[in-house]
């Protein structure tokens, strides 16, 4: 078991951290156990992407903190995040830690979990509704197909750089029998299509763009990997966005 | 857009079908959305797996319809379930069709859709938390870690006939640097393992089996690719179970 994991009562106990998972950014779509957590923290971490209706759920009275991106360098701010998290739960605050998506997916919860198991603060992790399950849902395809995709793989468009890895194992992302869902992949979406091609994915290849999944500006493109990628070519970012390949089930 | 996604109000109208995501059996791990739908519901079709608790969620009036292992062979009920779910929304009826973790990953999402189309009932699909974020979140342990898994996926261990599927593409699961989370695996697991170390895959790569996870009878192992193969090689299959394997964080 690791340490610190629920040794109290997440509902009364204060000095507790939650790790809560706020799915895509529809209220709707968190959990009845994150919508429990928020309504009770003294304290709200959240981050940008797990910001907007979804605090709505938070207790008036609580702190909300942002501790998004504008906070400054990656590492520097997983730090402070880090810091902050520790502090508020030693002063023996209820605290929310609010993450996009599942928050054990692409998320930093590693260094966040390792900070409190250094400082000895009990927490728990609440599951979510990861953005790949809900930018499928939304495009009304399932993620997994019983004859054509029989895997499902989520990988990341950007390294701590902000470029596309470099480790990247071709065999295993350009296999055209397995969806794959590129997590931060946007900008660096037409070198990854050119890397599957050389590596045997045919460009016409069902791929779907979706952005701000569960957000009013939701906005799904249907395409495929060589088209989508001269689409990505020039398409300014406005709002975060998945990509998803494979034998996507567009022709039900 | 496929045909028949969100074409009218789910709130309201009849003769509509929520094909909603129950998650992992915790009944606080349902998503708000679900929740609703549930107590608006005429009538619930549901699979074992998305049962108990979870149900009370439904409208005291609503028809709970199993749906599940015990109603005859997989295509048979696979058929069958495709024929009641459009003969109730063709009577006008609002109906839930809840199934266990994300209904897009492993659930036969792709046959009931066709279905609907096919007879031009309007659906929507309400994702949900899978049973792989959840088992994570319950051993203290995130999917992807930023520097040693940078890729997670999802397998099968058992196809249709029940067995370890034969297209596996052994590299990119015996990928040491990779979180894989193995559905309905428990029986092909020795099997598989013994597949993974051939492939290269270290017998001590760490391992998680999470049984039962959100469910009363939830258990935990970590252990060992090698150790969790002997493990399950005499172990009943009592409860549904993941196993994952990678560089999972029991090391924080
Ligand atoms: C740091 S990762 C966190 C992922 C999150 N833990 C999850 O499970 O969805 C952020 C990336 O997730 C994706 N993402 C998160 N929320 C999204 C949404 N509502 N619509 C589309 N993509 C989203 C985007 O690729 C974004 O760059
Ligand atoms: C038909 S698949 C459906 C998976 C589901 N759609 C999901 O996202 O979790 C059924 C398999 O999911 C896994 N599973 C579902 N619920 C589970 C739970 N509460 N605990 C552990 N494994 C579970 C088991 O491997 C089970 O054999």
């Amino acid at each position: 078991m690791a340490k610190g994991l629920l040794v109290s009562d997440p509902l009364t106990s204060a000095g507790f951290v939650s790790l809560v998972s706020a799915g895509p950014g529809d209220p709707e779509l968190l959990t009845l156990k994150a919508a429990n957590r928020l309504s009770r923290a003294e304290v709200v971490l959240y981050d940008d992407l797990a910001s907007g209706p979804v605090l709505d759920h938070a207790h008036p009275h609580a702190e909300l903190i942002p501790v998004g991106k504008r906070a400054g360098r990656p590492s520097a701010r997983q730090d402070h995040v880090n810091a902050l998290l520790v502090e508020h739960a030693l002063a023996g605050r209820r605290v929310v830690r609010l993450k996009s998506g599942d928050s054990g997916i692409f998320g930093r919860l590693e260094e966040e979990l390792a900070a409190l198991i250094r400082a000895g603060i009990p927490f728990e992790i609440v599951p979510g509704v990861t953005s790949a399950s809900a930018a499928a849902a939304a495009a009304g395809i399932p993620l997994t197909r019983r004859l054509t995709a029989r895997r499902v793989q989520f990988i990341t468009g950007a390294d701590v750089t902000g470029h596309l890895p470099e480790d990247l194992d071709w065999a295993a992302i350009a296999d055209p029998a397995v969806t794959t869902v590129v997590f931060m992949g946007q900008r660096s979406f037409p070198e990854l299509a050119r890397g599957l091609r050389a590596h045997g994915l045919p460009g016409d290849t069902p791929a779907l763009f979706a952005q701000a999944v569960g957000h009013p500006q939701q906005h799904l493109i249907r395409s495929t990997v060589e088209d989508l990628a001269r689409i990505m070519e020039t398409a300014p970012v406005t709002h975060p966005g998945l990509i998803l390949y494979g034998p996507l089930a567009f022709d039900l």
